[in-house]
């Protein structure tokens, strides 16, 4: 018997999603609760994970309640963290990547992602960002995608595609809402889906695609719209 | 024969320690070489890390002159993935949590000193961050570090103190210095001293002790003196 997972989520969290995703991809068994994040349990800063953010999980211990965590559970954070260790325990499953230099390979990818893709997205779907900085950063994950494989690093959706493909998404989903400001989203659209980002546009639709991007990814995903 | 390994460093720059002290953990076998932080070479940026920044290794391919690096060698960047890229070369050394949750253990530990006390660490040596912040991520160090092991993990040397070492060294030999204001540096060490910080105190005397710490600092990597 495997020990118990329980992953502490949220429905409008990209870093969740990304475990959510793990979590699928390696067809791990767990138990699920939702943080709402606008009125989150005393609890959960407590005894869960001091940031007062998701994703969060707990290892091991008796299977318990998720709003009574039990001491004797191992509490991890972070969403790039939680990936890691998911990864490791499951060395055989096409998630994790098979050797040390893949899996360097993946980790450099996921640094820049974070660093120089996703806070880019982030403020432009979330924060009044500009379209400049946006097409600036997927220029750059245009680079940074291979040229002759399905995902972020090989054909097998790793943990790279874990890490970026929840905020692709937002990006993608949010250009339909009405979010932006006259002809910003257009203007996105028609770079996503020109010769600059074949590569991006080609990785979105091998995203939607996966089995277990489908199993996670669905309305209640969608940010609230914050024009 | 394992695969050639080529270290681009530089004496003055503590995440590149990082790096050397990982290798000699392992005990690998590998080429060294010095790049001046003033006058890079301009072929580094472009053949080994376009981020223009130390450390870097090589891995693989045939073993060349470190100044004409080989384009099939995989190039590595950025210190902490350098270091998990060693670890996982080296699954059985003791450099190297042995199970997922010490690795998620060690992540998390290395994740809180690289956000929460390396940062004021830099800001007081090198750029006349305030006593107040330091003293602050002191006592949170002194929070993350265990309270019955040798080192930040357990009794070996890990990845963990990979990352830490170099910038608590660098702070505890910067203090003699005499880089700082009148009673600053006698604060500072009082502090460190003191019950507050017993748990990094006696986390500085174990560093000090370690081999691959003794074989890999020495005056060289003294910090030149900002005041
Ligand atoms: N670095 C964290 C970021 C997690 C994060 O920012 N989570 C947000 C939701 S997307 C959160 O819980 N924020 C706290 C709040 O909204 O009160 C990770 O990767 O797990
Ligand atoms: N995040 C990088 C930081 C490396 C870094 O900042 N290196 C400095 C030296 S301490 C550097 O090479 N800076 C470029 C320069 O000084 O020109 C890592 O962890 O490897």
């Amino acid at each position: 018997m495997p020990e118990q997972i329980t992953l502490y989520t949220s429905k409008a969290s990209p870093f969740a999603h990304r475990v959510e995703l793990a979590l699928a991809e390696v067809g791990a068994t767990y138990q699920s609760h939702e943080i709402p994040l606008r009125a989150k349990p005393t609890w959960y800063a407590r005894r869960i994970n001091p940031a007062n953010e998701v994703p969060a999980i707990t290892y091991g211990g008796p299977l318990v309640s998720p709003i009574r965590p039990s001491p004797d559970s191992m509490k991890i954070t972070e969403s790039l963290i939680i990936n890691e260790f998911i990864a490791d325990l499951y060395p055989d499953s096409s998630f994790t990547p098979k050797d040390a230099v893949s899996r360097a390979t993946a980790r450099m990818f996921i640094d820049a992602a974070e660093w120089k893709v996703i806070p880019q997205f982030r403020d432009f779907i979330w924060c009044g960002g500009s379209t400049d900085a946006l097409m600036n950063s997927l220029e750059y994950l245009q680079t940074i995608l291979p040229e002759n494989a399905k995902f972020a690093l090989c054909d097998d959706f790793t943990i790279a595609d874990a890490a970026i493909a929840p905020f692709v998404a937002q990006l993608v989903m949010s250009l339909d809402l009405g979010c932006y400001m006259d002809g910003e989203a257009k203007q996105v659209l028609e770079m996503l889906q020109g010769p600059e980002c074949s590569k991006v546009w080609k990785y979105w639709q091998a995203v939607k695609e996966q089995p277990s991007f489908q199993a996670t990814f669905n309305e209640n995903r969608q940010q609230k719209c914050f024009k």
